[in-house]
């Protein structure tokens, strides 16, 4: 019995094994791309978004008189398996890849035409019954499909990264809480500055995981511009003319999502724009997060030689050799996920410089970045909130001592006894070890009651209004 | 008669020229720090950034009672002069500093007070009657200054690149309109696709502009958010609690720019996100625009040997030994302005991660990687327009011959003579040399009338309704 | 029957499946860092350098006196079981890790101690008998084995690419023979420029790639320097102090390789110098092939509206929608290849400068980038030559014709009729279309048989003495 | 009476001031590329380098015959005029332009005419008695001439940086010399590791200074390579066939530099392989550097709520709000210039990139990158030098305490009780707050005498043979 079918494409003729539900231009794909050895499965939302693409596309045609309505109904059933997860395996191609993505939407319109097939009572590869590019790819060009899905995946991936950014800002919303009432002293360029709170401290992580969420939101309005009925180059040639609107809107509603078709189907299809500028808030986000886990690492350094104002929850044995060492291992993945994104960008960058005239044939790298940066980012939030932040403590004596014991208080006292002699005081503590405290008592600038009154942690962490000591 | 004056600081004593309006620590500042050679007075708005903002902040003290009248009027007047011009080559320090802009600051600050000081009938350096520290950075801080007087700076030269860019759209929707007419081939993946009008080729870079203007006008709501009343570190020591809000409405009201308290100014003193977001704008801008330069350039190639398709208006001899050789030069040198703003994308993306608790230090980089790519597009977009696109004319005749002697136009016969057929005419006309036309008529596929309708221009731009041909 | 074995560190306890040869640490590990999704054995040749290291470090340690026979050789068993393959799937840690590497040197140690207990007779786990801290990591360190496993890979990827670079330029080499007789324009800026053979314009591809190669070879001159012996912070705290040349002799001898000590241990086991130049050369080999892909796929464009001096062999259809397009998507593919290892240069960056003190911590990001970019480049590199070069075919025709329209011809008139002539003639070529040749000969600047002699192909391909024509 | 003069170019006629040594195109050129306003002056080494080029052009012309003795005299008397410095501001061009470096090349062609005529008692502009194309750009082109006048300023540049490099690698010597019995705690991963010496970290600055100074000198041997004699693209159309060697070996005398002919000037045209890797060698500088800084700043951080382990001598007040603050802000600004140099380096990626065919476009703008990158980093070393490392003192008593009170001693203790028992007597210390010293001799662990022994700062910074302690 014969184990493999005979299909052929307008190079030649392959042989494709039986079981095989994708045909001969994913097995050319799959020869022809080896780079990265990830398949596009590797993304399973991407394999969703082409089921949901071409089941809307089917009914599109269908409507408009253009596929008949067995052919349609048999994509649906076929698309609606794909989406039940048990086919992923037949999307064999590498995530990088020539051509555009032309082989991971051949990939589609064949795994779909065989399914169909099937469910029709035929056998794979009788495509006389239900064609790979005439029926499941009608009205339709990689140029649009592709870019399509792509947009699809994103604004998941999005949705997904949002939320795994309001599930740290609970995290660290609830330490800005719990050390709402422990002072410690702020610190500009490393050097010792004025008092906070620890909360403050952590208050304003929340607040920059806030902003960059709405930032993140943003990137969703540019991300749902779609191009489908644009064919090849956005003419819309051999498109019927209703078909891009009414295939944008069944598209719509299948995915419970507001999509929107591009005012100027021939720029969209070949703008990457919106691709570079997600990757950019992308990597704010990144950097952002990354200079938090730098202030973690910073404030737990010691235990004895360091801030040690943190102490960062244990997660492995710190060391192979140096007994009882813990190292803050979270906040270091989190920077390294942070550091690949910023290289993605870069990649990014690159592939949507080198569009060419009516297409960037470079969107197969792009989507890799862009997926693997959301993948990477999402996986490092919601460690670095549930293995790091929530397990934080405070060591509440050394932060109070340090603004107990720090010059930079001197700042407080400039409104009253002014900037000269403030220097003064800070350069003779400085010089004699002795406090700031001590030398503006001894030197008589100052009454004890208003330097206490002055000093007195909660006058010092926010404005306030100033009486004239005597 | 002595020529210098001697002025102290926290440091020690130094004699400063007596015809400087700046003081010691500009001094230092100019001695210190010799990196580019480029004084900060190459950003004029810079300087008329930090002269508005030392107005604003006297007035409010002043509204506060917390600086004489006095003061307050001879600083407003220091401003005023520096707001004509006369003293931006007192701002000699360096673009590129060390102690994130406090020498910025305090420039302003000595040039402020001795202007001043003059005003009021005094010597420069008599700072007790007009103090740079006391007096001119009443409630301020660099850390609030700075930032403040970058993100001013940000929003004029945002706006003027937009100008420029909305300039450079004209000239691209100009082209489009006088090529409305001409068809010619599309291109993916730089074969042969399927045809267009060489007027959609330019609306497309005038749509893509017009997107690329929308996105970095909303940048500007990012960089609106000012802490001016943060500070030392965004506690607001120091500063009176109704100030914060005072000075940033008397900002606001002598710019005419709406700006804004940002909510958390803890958050806000150390954040550098928007300038992250803007950066990756301005790269997206960068990237877009090159991909249009190359392409102008792929259509411009030849004469003889390349695209031919249309020509740019010859600017210089394009070389010294080739006669009569011109070249592309101006798409070139918009080209390289591009790669210089993705590179200082870079250099902005590793200073704002370098922020470090409190404060990100390393801002001035940031201000003056930002502040030379909004220079550099607008320069480039200026160019582009007047010295490049509004002269380009269209080789008419070869577009439209590069259409009629194309294989891609059998891609609209595929909806009636069918995807496998289509492939074979393809294949022949490649191997013969001959038409699809011709081949298509040979072989009898289609009447003559048909097929001049599916393959007249005019059809083949835009999707059409099928009419089955028999 | 217990499936599991209790195990400890000083974090606590826990259960590990009685299957698993690795241990408690490596659970840990698996557990704490989810980024990528991609384990260490995704690497074997990064297993391997662990396996050769514990291996060589055994043998010294047993050398010195310090680990007793029986223990050395069955650390020295079970490297050897690891380096048949069998054992891969016990390194389960993700590429992306805190820890500056422990997790993966833990690995190795707990799945060598486990198997060389099981060769002792003993049961996983009981760690008395053969312990991964005290024996298998004797006179180790984290921070010495994991930058040795780093450079040890990387030698060998780096070899691998090597070679695959041979194989590729021996492709362009044999275009270049082949193709060393057809006579073609050469462009500058897109322009038509000056002749050329079609086989130079291989033959420096094949350059390129040897001086690339060269570069390449020369970065392991970097990567060869290791720092074994230098325990935590390269003092070599509890190492024996013949223990570093020792176990860098063994490792050398196991391997076959020459590594070098390094000659200042501290600076060696913080400083990544050797990481960011070797990025930096991937860059530069990624950064040309990229361009000689650019210039194949300009080559190629059309058929009929491009250059089309050359075809690619067809490996996959061109599109869903367009029959008979065939597309460089090899070149397309390989493009991509390079845009990644680009962006992963500035992850490497990125990660090199964030380096502290006594080690850089990033380590494991930077392993990672290094490893796939060198991957990828490898593969882009195989399928370059074999799916692309050797089925690359000539357009002889075109490629002759378009020197013989050219109006570049003219340069090599310039010796001749000088500059200001040769660029009047160029002009009047332009505007009317006839040829060079036919215009010199009107206006009888040179003789027929002078004029043949000059422009006659191999005369212009090379420096030539001049002869005065009269 | 006049005061311009009439010239004219294939593009047409205009009028160039009469004070201008500058021609026409050199006006087109000033007029086209208004980009960034800095000058090609800026690098008055590139000015030079053309000199010289042009010097040794006509010294190769004359003596093959084909210039006349006169001629080349004039061109070498205006050469050494240039050289002197006077007629810098004749070169007005933008450093970004288009034409790929032609009308710099115009420029110098042009300058140098006029002088010549000048020099032979003829106006400026009598072209006929000394013409800028025919005359001083005998036997060049743009495209031979340019990249060599970049690679010999390049040369000029990497010896300026390595000096700085040494000098200031003396500086971290002599402070390694100065530290070298100061005992500290050595920091991993930013937590207390084990002790070593403070000259023991300034020596790792000296050594990788020293490193990075090897690899740039090796940089040399790629940028040496130059391709005069190539004319337009390499074949050396219009070039004497023994012109090529001998202008290399004049100018080769002329410099004092070993300059190489390329192996393949077609390839040499081309490729820009070595700007790639000069600059990525100029990342690895510029990233190894940042991170000592950083180094710097944490080492320096408190003085009371931080390291506090040495003091940066004070170069400038450090606030504007806070008295007697002192910041770090040489290593700062040393930190924003390695910032320059890594976004730089992606300009020059992108550009480097962008090359197609025979010719690299974009070298103005790689140029422009690499001279600033050279720049700032040579001035930065300076700076670093002279106002930071110089005056740096330790804190020895507090880096004594650290090790004194740090847990990480107990690493030392390992070989003697076991990683279990160290690991136990870390918890007890970290927990109780005491002394790893004491909590050992309390559990009787070990005797006091060898206690000592281990402990002593001299026997933990270097290997150390192993005494059973009994």
């Amino acid at each position: 019995m014969k184990s493999y079918r005979l299909e052929h494409d307008c190079i030649g003729e392959r042989e494709v094994p039986c079981e095989c539900y994708y045909g001969i231009q994913t097995l050319r794909a799959a020869e022809n791309y080896k780079i990265s050895n990830i398949p596009i499965s590797h993304y399973p939302q991407l394999i969703d978004s082409l089921a949901y693409i071409k089941m809307a596309a089917a009914q599109a045609n269908c409507e408009l008189g253009l596929l008949e309505e067995d052919k349609s109904k048999h994509i649906t059933l076929a698309c609606e398996k794909i989406l039940e997860g048990k086919y992923y395996d037949q999307f064999v191609v590498d995530v990088i890849q020539g051509g555009a993505g032309t082989s991971t939407n051949m990939c589609a319109n064949e795994v779909i035409a065989n399914l169909g097939l099937e469910g029709m009572g035929h056998r794979c590869g009788e495509y006389e019954f239900l064609h790979p590019n005439i029926d499941v790819n009608m009205s339709q060009s990689t140029n649009d499909v592709y870019p399509t899905a792509m947009r699809i995946t994103l604004i998941a991936k999005i949705r997904q990264l949002i939320e795994a950014m309001a599930f740290l800002k609970k995290s660290f919303e609830k330490k800005a809480e719990e050390f709402k009432d422990i002072i410690k002293m702020g610190r500009t360029q490393l050097q010792d500055a004025v008092p906070m709170t620890l909360g403050q401290e952590f208050s304003v992580y929340a607040v920059m995981l806030g902003e960059d969420m709405m930032r993140l939101q943003e990137t969703t309005d540019l991300v749902r511009e779609i191009n489908m009925g644009a064919t090849a180059i956005g003419t819309g040639l051999n498109a019927h003319p209703e078909y891009a609107d009414l295939v944008t809107e069944k598209l719509s509603n299948l995915l419970g999502i507001n999509l929107v078709k591009a005012e100027n189907l021939v720029e969209a299809t070949q703008d990457t724009g919106a691709y570079v500028q997600l990757s950019g808030v992308l990597k704010r986000v990144a950097v952002k997060v990354s200079k938090i886990c730098n202030d973690l690492r910073l404030m737990s350094s010691g235990p004895r030689c360091g801030f040690n104002e943190i102490n960062l929850p244990p997660m492995a044995p710190g060391s192979s050799i140096m007994p009882g060492k813990v190292n803050p291992v979270i906040p270091e993945v989190v920077n390294q996920a942070c550091f690949y994104v910023v290289g993605a960008d870069m990649t990014v960058t690159m592939a949507c410089g080198a569009g060419q005239l009516e297409l960037n044939v470079m969107e197969p790298v792009i989507a890799h970045s862009l997926f693997s940066s959301l993948m990477y980012l999402h996986n490092a939030f919601e460690t670095l909130a549930t293995r790091c932040i929530d397990g934080i403590t405070a060591n509440e004596d050394v932060c109070r001592n340090y603004v107990r014991n720090s010059i930079g208080l001197v700042t407080a006292l400039n409104p009253y006894i002014g900037y000269e002699k403030s220097t003064e005081v800070a350069h003779e503590a400085l010089a004699s070890g002795t406090s700031v405290y001590d030398i503006v008592l001894a030197k008589g600038y100052m009454k004890k009651e208003d330097l206490d009154d002055i000093l007195s942690p909660e006058n010092m962490i926010k404005p306030r209004y100033f009486h004239k000591k005597d």
